[in-house]
């Protein structure tokens, strides 16, 4: 098992954790629980109580402590035991769990995974873009995922599989028959498909003048690590005048083999109409989890625990993107350990 | 895997091992079958047929002998094939299955997993209080759950935990506030919990001259070796007059991650009432079942099969009781396995 | 894990390949799709897209081609990659899978599972007897089980279980009586059952003029490498006259612990009532769903990964036809082990 360790991970979207609710998740294979303290900020700990490892979400928020519902010790947000209701009350040094570094921003939880020390907020992606919108012309989600963070990556890295998984929704063809332009910077990958006078995908189409006309379109997907994903398609509507959409796909490992799998969709147009925002939301949804979901996992079931390079992919033009973004996590992750490694 | 093997255990209730029945139980990992022979009396023998592996509990008892459903060879309780259909009907010798010595005693069936021959009945504690009031002053329960035995009675001997986990029933907060004595006496480890003049716990408070009115109590657990616990609770309603329960919590391993675990509540009042018996049944088993098995199956889970110790888990004043337990059973496994060990 | 590799395998019944429908099947631990090309022939695939390791199952069958639904690249049935959609549509050389020499004979698709080659279809046992009857006198099932094939075998090849596990419908007593005669001929187990004036089972007595009177009867099965049995049974209505049905059970390993059981039923009498031939078939898929398949995945359970003969079984004289035919198969293992282990 092997992680980048510092990086800021997407834990939850903001509205996950509301005020008095304790929200558990496994983030790269560790229990954590994510709550607000007094002032509205998020915080997350351990979740797990040091006394008798009973999980710390089951307990009961008050005050931004959380009350371990097994035999009653109380922490902080700092992960720093604040009560031991127990004997004479003193709270034995150990009593402590670990606490992580987090940061709301864009409406995204952020979760610095390693050393608080060096936790670097500037380091977070800019995703402001979402908040650019009425609320009716965005939508986010959530769902988890029976497959490695990094197969949820390569299928969003590889967009010709709109053409064959989703050919009734977001495929028409068009980006088969493009040629991607796949560029790095710095550790981003930027793919690109500019597609001239072609079949329009039928989500865009009913946005069209003319449903049926062909029109220029361009598609770009910017790869961050360790595993986030802006992704912006714009359809060419009338010469200067274009309809787009902004997503995001923000992958976090749960485990080695199972996703927390976020996305978001903002868009320029019907902006104000919050009956077709509800109805673009099951779209979405159903997409992601009927047709995407399944086909990742499955990939994983047939993969096993096997890394994918290993098992000699026959790999193909559309595959670039994904390639390279992976080589660029790998070389990253060699780069953590060799400097941990150092004495 | 290491349990104490020269031990009796709670294998079932009586109730559990109706005439013609043949109940199929894992204990220690050991497959058993218990079933009761023409004159009433329980036995226990291997529930795997030598011939071909079938599960003897699958098949039919007629006259204290089990046939096997598969081909029909037949066992006594005292694991001896006594019919082979097949052939000229010679038994071979090594048609025999392992038995177990079997005692019924105080609504109990216990078995003794060791060999026969160091099976001492004197050593079965005495709970016969459970048979010296009416049926309807008696509840008596099974409750198969997902996590070590030695975390079950951890669970009953700090019993601060009713506070927390139980505040509507059990717990009342005056558990925590006291300070419980521990004492040891040969194997049994006891725990004391004396309370003054303070909040009587919602379950018995319906019971009191004035629910709402402050009361001394007394609580106690006695802690038998390998894993049972008879915990004893009295408030004085009024000078030199209590209303006590008595009861039993009785965890047999099943596997190192399974238990079967057997519960029983007498008490001094309302013991005429069949209808309040049945209510307080249903009270009892949701407490449980709603309560401490899902958050002692999520202790297990967050412990996986690491030992407490090796954990090292943070010990509080409440820890006294259930430490001097594990210790006991410690010592006494590794006495054992030193005997078998010698020459 | 070791399978016969040199040998045809029961893969599905040939109705359950209709044009246009991929059926996966995973066969020895190997992930198979099968399909029919444009001639109606059944061809056989690896179910694992060589680029993204995808199941092909999972895509469209057209003019024999299969296109993997995630990103498109098309496979014929000789395991051929014969469209690439992406780039200039160069068909990289390692874009090929596995492909399975198939054969439909008697209503049975058949697979080699080793090397092309080495498939000769004379070794396909002859089970034209399928087809000799009238469609209404013949029923094929198809049964997932969680249990070694061998397990399964046993349990035919050891037919005094029907006087146990089937009283109610194919067993009377008399097999368990009988003295069956095992003889060997090349590869082939044969196991004989003659019985003298004995009870009849309850499904032949229906059919019998005198429903309570005693028959002679003979059963047989013919064990085949690496699981295959044809079962028939006559039994004797008046001088010379017989009813008789003729059965397979044929044993394809899913995995070690998983079998794929196919079974067929043919008869002698009753050929042309639609009606009672689905009677018959519920009657067959309850007796193997409800009796056979509970008992075997308990056998399993209780053994574990164990192979039969290190837990030292207690044989009976029932025994004899599984032993030779277990004792054969491992030979014919052993065999082959050794041929590819040589220079």
């Amino acid at each position: 098992v092997s992680f980048l360790k510092n990086a800021w991970y997407v834990a939850a979207w903001g509205r996950e954790v509301p005020t008095e609710k304790l929200l558990p998740r496994i983030l790269l294979g560790e229990p954590v629980v994510f709550f607000r303290d007094e002032k509205g900020a998020v915080a997350g700990i351990e979740d797990r109580c040091p006394h008798r490892f009973a999980p710390l979400h089951e307990g009961t928020l008050e005050g931004g402590q959380v009350r371990c519902r097994y035999h009653g010790l109380e922490f902080n947000g700092a992960g720093a035991c604040v009560r031991n209701p127990h004997g004479n009350g003193a709270i034995p040094s150990a009593a402590r769990v670990k606490s992580y570094r987090v940061v709301e921003k864009d409406l995204i939880v952020w979760v610095w995974m390693s050393d608080e020390s060096a936790a670097d907020e500037s380091l977070i992606p800019d995703f402001s873009f979402l908040t650019s919108v009425p609320d009716t012309a965005r939508n986010t989600g959530y769902l988890p995922t029976a497959a490695n963070y990094q197969l949820l990556a390569d299928n969003i890295m590889d967009l010709s599989h709109v053409d064959y998984l989703h050919p009734t929704t977001l495929g028409g063809g068009a980006m088969t028959r493009s040629r991607p332009e796949v560029t790095e910077s710095g550790t981003q990958v930027r793919i690109k498909w500019t597609v001239k006078d072609d079949v329009v995908p039928p989500s865009f189409a009913h946005h069209m003048p003319d449903p049926n006309a062909k029109a220029d379109q361009t598609t770009q997907v910017v790869w961050y690590p360790p595993g986030y994903m802006n992704l912006s398609t714009s359809v060419e509507v009338a010469d200067g005048q274009d309809i787009c959409t902004n997503n995001l796909h923000l992958m976090t490992p749960e485990t080695e083999e199972r996703t927390h799998y976020f996305f978001a969709n903002t868009r320029n147009f019907v902006q104000e109409d919050g009956e077709f925002n509800r109805m673009l939301d099951t779209i979405l949804i159903n997409v992601f989890s009927e047709e995407d979901k399944p086909m990742v996992e499955a990939q994983q079931r047939n993969m096993g625990t096997s890394d994918l390079f290993s098992l000699r992919p026959v790999l193909l033009a559309c595959d670039g993107g994904a390639v390279r973004a992976r080589r660029t996590l790998e070389t990253l992750i060699a780069n953590e350990q060799a400097m941990r490694a150092q004495p």
